[in-house]
């Protein structure tokens, strides 16, 4: 199934001179949304993954069901306020300034082994910073998840060491 | 199974006198995640669901395994700003002011039949916002979902005459 066709590309969002990419159609569609996320069980299967992260929000519309149908639970990733009890948090690189995300801290427990599912891969900081949550907590990166990787941003350089599996690339 | 074990209650979160409901220990165990998601596919079953609708962010955790399982596709319901195409919107009511609520316009086809889904039923003031852009764009709203409800907010009553499914009920 050629998932390309599901994304619409949408000139000056959010900002001008930004082509940005929107997973909307592919998950309107039960069929692409269904590929996708076997896609992403099928590259983990093999991983004996204890739990699915995700960052918020699109990384739970494509971590969740890949969670659920591994039978296995979703932590989410989350800015900060937004969970209620003991986090863990890391801090990443945006344009201009960092910005911070956070974890429950008993949201992965030492040893278990995770899978990062995102909608995309741009600089990469999001998925830094999850790592540096996860790790933190003692889990263990096993695999890392991506509808879509942009081209030039050196995402996949700021992940290098950590198995990594992609559905679809656009230049960026 | 009793979800209810899987429910965190946090007293004073996010501010004084409110008794926080938090899923993401149900969540967080494959077992009582799958349980839910499937109680819910369950209840859908029999009702011809061509979309699932979940408000972010919670919303999408437990709406997209289900869109998943079902076979059919997933909307989001953002805050204003988050949705990069044409929109709907509609205002609700928080305890200080309005509040608004995005669709995609082309997220739902006239006369599709449409599942919401969210974690929680509170004042129900998400819920009829959703629904009120739902049925601006055509669609029929089959049917409402939630793990939670909290008595004494009149959430049910917010959307009488709308078919819903509740998990588990909690005082407020």
């Amino acid at each position: 199934m050629d998932l390309e066709n599901y994304i619409a590309t949408i000139k000056d969002y959010p900002q001008k001179g930004v082509l940005f990419r929107d997973i909307s159609p592919l998950m309107a569609d039960g069929n692409a949304y269904s590929y996708a996320v076997r896609e992403i069980v099928q590259y983990a299967t093999d991983k004996k993954i204890d739990m699915v992260v995700g960052p918020e929000a699109r990384g739970f519309i494509v971590g969740c069901p890949v969670a659920f149908e591994l039978g296995i639970g979703f932590a989410p990733v989350r800015k900060p306020g937004k969970l209620p009890r003991e986090v863990v948090s890391a801090d990443y690189q945006k344009e201009y300034g960092l910005d911070t995300l956070t974890m429950h801290a008993d949201a992965i427990k030492p040893g278990q082994r995770v899978l990062i599912v995102d909608d995309l891969l741009a600089t990469g900081g999001t998925v830094k910073a999850t790592i540096e949550m996860i790790e933190k907590l003692g889990g263990v990166v096993a695999g890392c998840a991506f509808l879509i990787e942009l081209d030039g941003l050196n995402g996949r350089e700021a992940i290098s060491g950590y198995d990594t599996k992609v559905l679809m690339k656009f230049p960026s």
